[in-house]
This record gives structure tokens, C-alpha cells and sequence, in this order.
């Protein structure tokens, strides 16, 4: 049965995955020789799917990274026991992560301030549960974190580690990163983490502080570091399925992006060179990540229902459930014909944004010919 | 029990409908007197949900509009029988629409083109189930349609039409008026929109042809509509939630949004007078609606936990699960002192995608201090 006659099965929009380019992915990062001896800790918030974990963790049981509660509960249902989960701790959410480690789950929690520290302190001596925490540490100035130099980490620290233990390391991202373009921006980005976070582990260390994890890492770094002294761990997440954004800063080619919006021609506006399909902004998402890149892919890239890329043809702009698609600004390539009807996939900015849109993925199996699967995925908090 | 303590139980981030303010849209549109005598077809793709509907169309059977056949299938299991799906059908749709009217729906679809009238009669004569159709009229170049003088508007209908009376009318919908502010030009807008359906439904007519239904709408028209002579009904969605695009627009004021998203203070980074939220653009969605308006909004306004707004604080930048509020730029006040652990409610750009992106609404009761509710809400197609 032709690849055509499979994707002809589905409604449209649907969210196909293709498992060989998504397994090639993440082989390409594990095998990387500068991470080696150095714990590999993905990021599932992309897929938030237990299928998808499993081709991930092949172990099973992890180590990775969250950035909801409700994906600690899930991944720890479907067996994984080391999780980090990597957004700041609000005081009211220690309820849920006092249960988790309660029902055997390795959880750590992050945060940055002495309100939280002494929240975590007193949820544990409450509950009789340790819960080891991260110290999160700004190396870019993109979000949370405290400066790597700040005495605040210290004292933060002791309090952590005084009351019962709960200092387990410190923890930076970059996401700075996904606004330079090249292997060499990113490492400088990379040398940046590391310096931040072994910086902080060293500051913590001479204060007498334990700091046995050093935790770094997005994407970009995570492909680009040449040296990672001093870090124990890297998380990337995205990278399992890259995306436009990734593509325009070079991180990944467009042949690498292994997911994608099945559409359907339902329209024309020949005059004014639009051919209107079924995957809105509720498919896509509104996520324009490549809008301030040097080329801007609208709200996607068209491709066949192959995945093969028709030049120039872009999601110009969306409504919530109709895709205006044209030439892009500039081309001189004749609109293709595309009658109603016609099946398309979208290669979306932000794999991330796309996948939250849809409750499964319709999967293109590794092996070539196999029917279709259909994996589900989960939302939520 | 106050409110704080209604709203303290839930998680974070979550979605928050106001009842009392919903009744009171729902009302303000449904009472104008431009209305009277007109059918009312509101929108159910904004709220996705049962329990909004059944407040919405207090008959329980409709006239209701859909964007995706899953809204008019999960809408006709709860009783709504007049459904029109507004969405341009693509041929491999028809099956799905010919099961539910062999189950009672009054389903009607929406078209522009020659192959899809094809496919209309060609599915309903292998079916031997008449597929009603309307069709579309561009009346301001936003998206679909055929121009109200358009000759092929005829040609299309007349194959609907002897393809077993399956033209019911014409449809169209102001887009454009989203984009321009105040009562005066959405009128202008109303107007174009009743001139352009009035004018092909009269061609039709001329034609020989039937044109029962004149169908205009969208959320601006519908409330500054002046005269509606020749339009049968008027659809509008978003109205009954309303949005910080719509107060932008001079639709609404912002004290009638019903519909935010309730979140917990992570962390702080004082130094660049930012407050750090667990609601990132997971929960508010990536719609930036407002960028384009005279009041930039960010990814949200924020107000305390009872919906009262803090000015001039916004949601300016979002990862995924991390929001970040700061002052508007040039602001002269100071930044709020709101501690870790503080719960805030962001009034979001567009509540379309901001409700999209959530599984139920947590629903302040229009009685006072009654118990909140929770309405689950749908997706998918």
C-alpha cells in the first residue's frame, strides 16, 4: 500500500509523525562523542507521549525532564522513575510531588528563591518526604534564575540542604540560543551554560554545599557543545522532532523535521494566488517562531503528502480553521495546481506548539510499508 | 466562601468562566432590537462545550454554526438538530457528513467551487441523502467565497440545484472587520457584508434559482448591524466570551471578558522588574492578536484572582509553560509586589485559541458564592 494510500485513511488536519526520521533524530544526540559519560536527560514536554518516550528512553525508566505535573504523573504511570521537573515550584503544587515520590517516583523540583527553598523545606519536614530540588541558575538572561555568582544561591542552598538534604545540584538553560543562527553561536551559547553552571556547582562547593548534579542544556547547546567539564547531565527536547525554527538557525535540515499537519485543499482564490486548506491556526497553532528568522516560513512549509517540500510555497496566514497557502513574498515560481481535494503536509515553526494542538499522532511506521499507528498524546496540567 | 478560596483548590494554570458575565453577552447580542425577527446562529467553535451551548441556545435544537464536523457531531449528540458547518467541505468529508444526516441532523455545508457542488451531488445521489448547501460570498476579500456578482455563483448553484434541490442559499462573513475600530466602521462592515449576500442571493433568485437563506455574520458586525434588510439569520462566536482583541476594537469592554486563565507566581527576576507565572503560551496560546493594535496587550492582561485589573501589568513574553509579566513599556508605576505563591488571572488576546488550549472550563457560578463548576470542553476535528 502506497504512503498516499495510507495518509488517504486519515481526516484532515491530523499530525503525522515519521518514526525513522524522529528515531534518526534521536540517535544523532546520543551519539554525539562529546556526550559521552555524560547522562543524557530528554525533555518530553515536545511529545508528551508514552510511545514516543519509549523509542526515547530505551531503558525505560529515564532519566528525564518534564514541564508539568501532570506529565510526571503520566510518565511515571507508564514506568519512568527519574524525573526532573524543570519549571519553578509554586508552594501550592508540593501536595502533588510529595505523592509522586510517595508512590516511588525520583522526582526533583527546581527554583530559584528563598520563598520556595523554605516552601520545600517545610512540605518535606510536614510530610516526612524529601523533596530534592535544583537550584536554577540564569546563564543568558532569557527567563528564571539566579546569577551564578549570586550569594542568594548559596543561602538558598543551605536552606535546602540544611533542612534534610534536599540540595541535588544546580540547573541552567539556554534559550537564548534559539535566537542565533550556526553550530558556532551555539556553542558559545553552549561554553556559556557550562560556565554558568559549573561556576555555581564550584561556588556551592566551596561553601561547603553538596552539588552532585550539573545540569545544562536546550537544543541548540545540546548539538553544538565541544566541552563539558564539570556538567553532569544535558537536556534537549525538541530535537526529537525539530521543527522550521530549528531549521532556520541550522540546527537541523528540513529533510530532518519529522513532523507534520496532514491538510486538504478545500478552495481557491485564484486571483489573488491563495489555495485555501483545512489546517487552521487550531492545527498549526499560532506559534510564528520563524517571523523574525531570515526566512520567514509564514505558518509553515508545504510539502506533498510525501514530505517532500514544493519550493516556495508557504501557510501565509491562518484563521482557526482555514490556511491561506502562497508563494512566498518574492518568488517567481507559477502557483502549482493543486485541485480541491489534494492532500498536503505542513512542516510546522514550532513542533512544540503543533503537537499541544492535536491528542494523537498518526505515525508513519520506521518499517517501510507497515500500516500506519496512531499514538496518543496528552495535554493538560 | 470567598472566591479566593473557591479558586485557591484548583490547579494552575486553569481555565476560569465567568457565568454572570457570559449570560450578560449572551444577552446583549441576543436582545438587540436590529436582531428582531432575524435568526440568531451563534457560533459554538469559540466555547466547544455542551454545558455553554445549552446556555447559548436556550431551545436546545439549534440554529447553531460549527467549524469541524466533530463540533456538529458532538453538538448533534446533545440534542442540537440545525447545524451549519462553515467550513469550505472538502470532498473526503462527505461520508461523514451523510451519517449525520441519516441520523436527523439538519446539517448544511458550505462551498465555492464547481468541484465541490460535483461532490455535493455526486455523494448525495450514491447516497441517496440530500446534502443541503450554502454558498459562500466574499464580501471583503478576507478569505473565501465568490465575488456577490460572480457568474459562476449561478453556475454553481444551478448544479446544486438540479442536482436535487440542494442549494439552500448564500453565506458570508466580515473577516476584514476584526481589523478596524469602533461602532461606525463595523457598521460599514455590516453593511458590505448585507449588500454582498443581499446582491448574489438576488442573482441567484434572478437566476430562477431558490435562495431561502441569507446568512451574514461575525462578532463586530453582529453588534453594530444597522439595517439587515433581506438577511435571514446572523452568525457570530466569539461574542460570548469576548476578548482583549474585541475590547481593543471597541466591541466590548474589558470588564466583559468572561473568560481567563488563572495562574500561580513562580518566581521573580527584579532586576528586570519581571514577575515570573506558571501560564505560559501552553495555556494562553501564541495568539498575539493584539500586536497590531492601538493598545498592545502582550500575551495578556493581568488581574487579581477576583478579575479586577492591575494596571498596566501585562504578560509580555512567553515560553511554554513560563509567562512573564512586567510592566506595559512606559509605564511610570512601580511593579506590584505579588509574592511567590500568588494567584493572578490573565484575560487573553483571543478566546478561541486561549479556550483551545484547555480540556474544561473551572465556571464561577452566576449565583453568588455557589460552588464552581466544571464544563469539560472538546477538541480535535
Amino acid at each position: 500500500m502506497t504512503l498516499t494510500d495510507r495518509l488517504s485513511a486519515l481526516p484532515t488536519p491530523s499530525l503525522v509523525l515519521d518514526e525513522k526520521i524522529m528515531l534518526a533524530n534521536i540517535a544523532r544526540l546520543r551519539d554525539r562523542p562529546e556526550l559521552a559519560g555524560i547522562a543524557l536527560r530528554p525533555h518530553l514536554k515536545t511529545a508528551k507521549s508514552v510511545d514516543v518516550a519509549r523509542r526515547l528512553l530505551t531503558n525505560g525508566t529515564g532519566p528525564a525532564t518534564v514541564s508539568t505535573l501532570r506529565e510526571a504523573e503520566v510518565f511515571f504511570e507508564s514506568g519512568i522513575r527519574d524525573i526532573l521537573y524543570a519549571v519553578g515550584i509554586a508552594p501550592q503544587k508540593l501536595a502533588r510531588v510529595i505523592d509522586l515520590i510517595k508512590a516511588g517516583c525520583d522526582l526533583t523540583v527546581l527554583l530559584d528563591s528563598m520563598e520556595q527553598a523554605q516552601a520545600v523545606v517545610d512540605a518535606s519536614r510536614a510530610s516526612g518526604v524529601s523533596i530534592p530540588a535544583l537550584l536554577e541558575v540564569d546563564s543568558d538572561g532569557h527567563r528564571s534564575g539566579l546569577p551564578p555568582a549570586s550569594p542568594s544561591l548559596i543561602a538558598i542552598g543551605r536552606v535546602l540542604h540544611d533542612g534534610g538534604g534536599l540540595l541535588r545540584g544546580v540547573l541552567t538553560h539556554a534559550g537564548e540560543s534559539y535566537g542565533v543562527a550556526g553550530a558556532g553561536a551555539h556553542a558559545a551559547f553552549a561554553e556559556q551554560e557550562r560556565s554558568a553552571a559549573v561556576t555555581a556547582a564550584d561556588n556551592l562547593r566551596q561553601a561547603g554545599l553538596p552539588c552532585p548534579i550539573v545540569s545544562v542544556g536546550s537544543t541548540p547547546t545540546a548539538h553544538a557543545a565541544r566541552n563539558l567539564a564539570g556538567v553532569t547531565e544535558v537536556r534537549a527536547g525538541v530535537y526529537i522532532f525539530f521543527d522550521l525554527v530549528m531549521a532556520g538557525i541550522g540546527v537541523c535540515r528540513t529533510d530532518d523535521i519529522a513532523l507534520s499537519v496532514l491538510t486538504t485543499v478545500i478552495g481557491h482564490q485564484a486571483a489573488r494566488g491563495w489555495i485555501m486548506v483545512d489546517a487552521g491556526w487550531m492545527a498549526l497553532s499560532r506559534d510564528r517562531g520563524t517571523a523574525n528568522q531570515a526566512v520567514d516560513q509564514g505558518y509553515g512549509l508545504v510539502c506533498d503528502d510525501h514530505g517532500k517540500i514544493i519550493p516556495d510555497l508557504i501557510v501565509t496566514a491562518a484563521n482557526q480553521e482555514h490556511g491561506i497557502i502562497a508563494l512566498r513574498p518574492g518568488s517567481d515560481r507559477p502557483l502549482p495546481d493543486l485541485p480541491v481535494g489534494t492532500r498536503l503536509r505542513i512542516l510546522p515553526n514550532h513542533a512544540c506548539a503543533t503537537a499541544g494542538q492535536f491528542g494523537a499522532y498518526q505515525v508513519i511506521p520506521a518499517q517501510a510499508d507497515a500500516p500506519l499507528s496512531q499514538w496518543s498524546r496528552f495535554g493538560g496540567w
